[in-house]
């Protein structure tokens, strides 16, 4: 193959050299797979990828997705040499602080990447979630002679990606769905870092994804590019399976250690690197060589991406003029916009004398007001939607029958139902959410992380948050969970103590475009706790606000609920003004919200003076600190729950009005 | 079938109405899969089923896993026919507080329950490790004519199980490691609780399990108690691959609602309980009726399990006369005893002058001198061994050529990794240990969170434990993971800071019998921080100690660090007393460990009076409050991290000596 190097050929080895080049620069990172998937990438981008260069954010371009984020150097060099913004010195500076080519590839951090990957199996099933969101965008929007949202959605995927479960989580579903535009290529090299694959993955991927419903090809030669191009226009022909392309390939080809976990993640080494070169017929010198046809050819992507989208915007403008009104909607959705007057008659759908009512209740109530407006809103559960209450009423199922369909039914599969509402969000135009009890919320903590670290706009429902689910017992009851997601860096807990606030909470999940909110809400019936039509609940906003307070003057002791058990604080300190303590009761459903607040606003909800202060929360006590310091008190729990009937777990567990009181009482006595 | 009630179908509805019955009275819980899986739990139980219910804890009894643990009743019902110590009573009360018979089934709470069950998938992957274990100890301890070790594992899956990610992961891992005394009965019944399984899950199970290497046996009639033997006999007969036995079952068998998801999580109601009473010729009262028949029919698994038991006692006396140092050392293991002497020695592998290691390294150096002694030792990684140092040198590859290896390889499955390492210590004769990278934490939540709630030794290691990993980046560099692994109730996490301490670390993790231990280790390489030849690492057994200080008076300022970064708090502590300050360094390797010391301990640690503390910890600031409160400081991370060199992030991040001495300057000037 190498003994009349062509132009492609030599495309391909100025992908391989530039990723060994830089690894070696960096002396750190994973040359092994850029050097072996390089045809196969080569191809799919030459051949086939529908995108413009120049403008990354192009709505109807293809999606790429490398799976296997640590061979981040061969998008680099794809992204390089198709002329985006990433010059050649940035390739020079992998890894290093500020260049805009970190270890893995970062969304948001380098032009055309189109998410972030790493940990391994979140790349396929993103990429799931982005075939959906095109699937539903396209149902909803195009119309006979005007296919305006029509692209697919490729994926390298990589031995290691096709071990996780989410990854099988995400094939199945996108077997049972349908999504013919999926197009996967997997990089079957039978290397993983602790040797042979057989050592642990014995099975027959074929006729495993045969099973899932997906149209299987190969195993083909991945050095093979006539091969590569037949396989992935056969997967485009079926338009009715996802596919996968079983690629054979060699893990860093070229080098003297090729086929060997040797090569997978650390430098070559300037001896092998010499060889490989060598052996492929690439000048020693300089590194990072870029020969002048090959930047010429692979740089004709510009034109053709121009070109590409040019049509595409001419084709818009026909659509816009024969659909004025779905073209406004869809270029608003695209662009993650909220229409105007979105969040109109919220505040009125809890007017006082509204029941006791439970927060996912309440949040059913709000999500299928809202959906009447936003029109983006779409999501679903892992199976669970009669009891998290998130089933939109009237806006049909998405699925091979109805691809118009608001809710998703992603099955017992919480780890891809996160990372294809991630992949959702990624695509642009939805505004997905999932739901679950959030117990399961460490079923899908990976996906969560990525959305935080990526800034995006994923809303992650929880409901049965506590011991108040009651009988379903430890196994289901959440205790350290509320800690565990506040822990996550940019990701907003919001955790409403009534109904009222659950609204609230929806509007603050919505505008929050910057990153991902998770949602928790009670399984339990819970009162409202405003008397003023909702207008207080609008502190939610602000993360915590003064919910009543027994006077005007500093409060001698302030007490902090969230959630379910505000109510508890409430009560408790009517009880304890009553006995003539000065109390103030403070609503915190969200710590992220109320960290963001300026110093004034949070001193002027919990002054620094007063440190007699109680938290309570049917959770893990510990993180509470952060409020209530060393001379506080919380009431909370601090282990596992039990199986019993909600209202005699928290009088076991001691989460009452009265053990509030108590506490608050005791540290007032103590100052 | 039901027109001539015979023996197996009494029992059968016997289990079928206890259930119906329970649920009913406790207003909540779960009657349909009981009702629809009854008969393959039945024959399974009565024809097969080597147990001893007089003594649950028989060494070589047959496992057997109910994977959807909602289905818990099934299990109540035929642990108390079979005559484990669960009285009706306890049925009467089940979902009660204080009862034996919680919502979902929980280990060590009820006699004869394997493992704590409920959120699907775990019971599957658990059960491979179970089957894992078996393995492993026939391999070592059988001898000719001593099949001392010979049982099966057994488990009940269902739908949501197989679509759980975790599973998916188990299954491919039990195919290639050829388990074949792993047999589940699939409990297929075309419903989850949305509706039916083709929403979401139109797969085909059995070629997807044929694809992982396994006999795939039906589908059968689950009502066919004939097709349920012959198929169980079958997959006995298979040695060398594990086996699906799909049965087509009616989910609520005998309600007028059988075969929807109305049966599937509540009370069947009073009208639908007594219409199925009806159809099943079953007396209406009393409530929780079992017939004597039965009583005395299913009761004879006493019997059964005493002979059974005595036949295996006297084999194995006879085993123990043959090989006498084999049966003791097996008795040893399977009581989960640590030899004599199992700890000689590992306070010298790090004599003063052991250069700079990474504690991932000297946490390799500790483990394949443990295991030299303590033969139980046996783990393995999820594909990271060379990076994680978890390799046993020597020991072998446990696979299907040499089941006696030590050395697992779990593949890029993580999840399922935590799943089976909790298997093999529920199993006994195992102390099992994973590895992967700490960011990979959150992929095995679920397992290790159930291993909290057991209480069972399993260990957990994580090395690459923050920004000091470097240029992998924010996709690979946990800043949440410490906190929200301390969350978790019974979680022992332990992050020493050189190598002695990480000697002390194994020490503890293997001496804490009551739950499992994850330990923390760094990428990049540490100083030794005592010079005393590690006596006073052992204050790592009470979780902080005193590492040093500047004089014998109370100090102006404490400083805490753990792990990689005490040694900035060292390092501060001395500059700040060569400045004049009187200052105190505390090593805290473990939050669990100290806050489980007597309050005298804590407070000589960290006195109340010194509120001028200051933590350092490469991790989210979030949580330190607990020691630190509200007047003292952090330095750590409020976010994500970068990709650079691991010294460029630690200068960038701001986490420094230099920066613990200012923030301890700027406290005692507060003051």
């Amino acid at each position: 193959m190498n003994d009349q190097p062509t132009l492609d050929q030599l495309s391909i080895n100025t992908l391989r050299f530039l990723a060994a080049d830089a690894v070696q620069k960096a002396k750190s990172g994973h040359p092994g797979t850029p050097m072996g998937a390089a045809p196969l990438a080569y191809t799919l981008w030459q051949r086939f990828l529908k995108h413009n260069p120049r403008n990354p954010a192009w709505p109807d371009r293809d999606r790429f997705v490398l799976s296997p984020g640590h061979a981040s150097m061969l998008l680099y060099g794809l992204l390089h040499l198709t002329g985006y913004d990433l010059p050649l010195e940035e390739l020079r500076s992998f890894r290093q602080w500020g260049s805009k080519t970190p270890g893995h590839p970062e969304y948001g951090e380098t032009p055309g990447v189109e998410m972030t990957t790493g940990p391994l199996g979140q790349g396929f099933a993103h990429a799931v979630g982005m075939a959906v969101a095109e699937r539903w965008l396209a149902e909803h929007y195009n119309r006979p002679g005007h296919a305006i949202i029509d692209h697919h959605t490729y994926a390298l995927v990589s031995d290691g990606d096709l071990q996780e479960g989410v990854a099988s989580e995400a094939a199945s579903l996108a077997g049972t769905l349908k999504l013919g535009k999926l197009i996967f290529l997997y990089d079957d090299n039978d290397i993983q870092i602790e040797g042979s694959t057989d050592l642990a993955f014995a099975e027959n991927v074929a006729r495993r994804f045969d099973a899932y419903g997906w149209q299987v090809l190969g195993p083909i030669d991945g050095n093979d590019l006539g091969a590569v191009e037949a396989a992935i226009r056969q997967a485009q022909a079926d338009a009715a399976r996802p596919s996968l392309i079983v690629c054979k390939t060699v893990i860093g080809f070229g080098s003297p250690e090729q086929g060997t976990a040797k090569v997978h993640g650390e430098p070559l080494g300037d001896a092998s690197l010499r060889a490989a070169k060598g052996v492929l017929d690439w000048p020693l010198e300089p590194a990072f060589y870029v020969p002048d046809v090959v930047k010429a050819h692979m740089g004709q992507a510009v034109a053709r991406g121009r070109i590409a989208e040019e049509d595409w915007q001419e084709q818009f403008a026909a659509y816009a003029a024969a659909y004025p009104d779905e073209a406004a909607e869809l270029v608003g959705q695209l662009r993650g916009d909220l229409p105007a007057d979105w969040d109109a008659g919220l505040v009125d759908l809890f007017p006082a004398g509204t029941p006791l009512m439970a927060s996912r209740e309440s949040s059913g109530k709000v999500l299928n007001a809202l959906v009447q407006r936003v029109h983006a809103l779409t999501g679903g559960s892992a199976d669970l939607a009669p009891s998290t209450k998130t089933h939109l009423a009237g806006y049909g199922d998405f699925g091979w029958d109805e691809y118009c369909g608001h809710n998703m039914h992603f099955g017992v599969r919480e780890h891809a139902m996160g990372a294809i509402v991630n992949g959702m969000a990624l695509h642009g135009g939805l505004i997905p959410y999932s739901a679950t009890f959030l117990q399961f919320a460490d079923y899908m903590r990976p996906p969560m992380r990525l959305a935080a670290l990526m800034g995006i706009r994923a809303l992650y429902v929880f409901t049965h948050d506590s011991i108040g689910l009651g009988e379903d017992g430890p196994t289901h009851q959440p205790v350290e969970h509320l800690l565990s997601l506040r822990a996550i860096p940019n990701l907003t807990v919001i955790r409403p103590a009534d109904a009222r606030e659950t609204a609230e909470a929806w509007r603050a999940a919505l505008l929050n475009r910057g990153g991902p909110t998770a949602l928790i809400f009670s399984r339990q019936a819970l009162p409202l706790l405003s008397d003023d039509d909702g207008q207080q609940a609008k502190g939610l906003q602000r993360g915590a606000y003064i919910l009543w307070q027994s006077g005007a003057s500093q409060p001698q002791v302030i007490l902090i609920g969230s959630g379910s058990e505000t109510q508890f604080a409430l009560a408790a300190g009517k009880q304890l003004a009553t006995g003539g303590v000065s109390v103030r009761v403070v609503s915190m459903p969200s710590w992220e919200l109320f960290d963001r607040q300026p110093a004034e606003y949070r001193e002027s909800v919990l002054p620094t003076e007063v440190r007699a202060r109680v938290a309570v929360e049917a959770a893990l006590k510990l993180g509470w600190e952060r409020y209530v310091g060393l001379d506080g008190a919380v009431v909370g729990m601090d282990g596992f729950g039990a199986s019993a009937p909600a209202n005699v777990l928290y009088e076991k567990f001691g989460i009452t009005a009265e053990a509030v009181a108590a506490a608050a009482r005791k540290l007032i006595a103590q100052e």
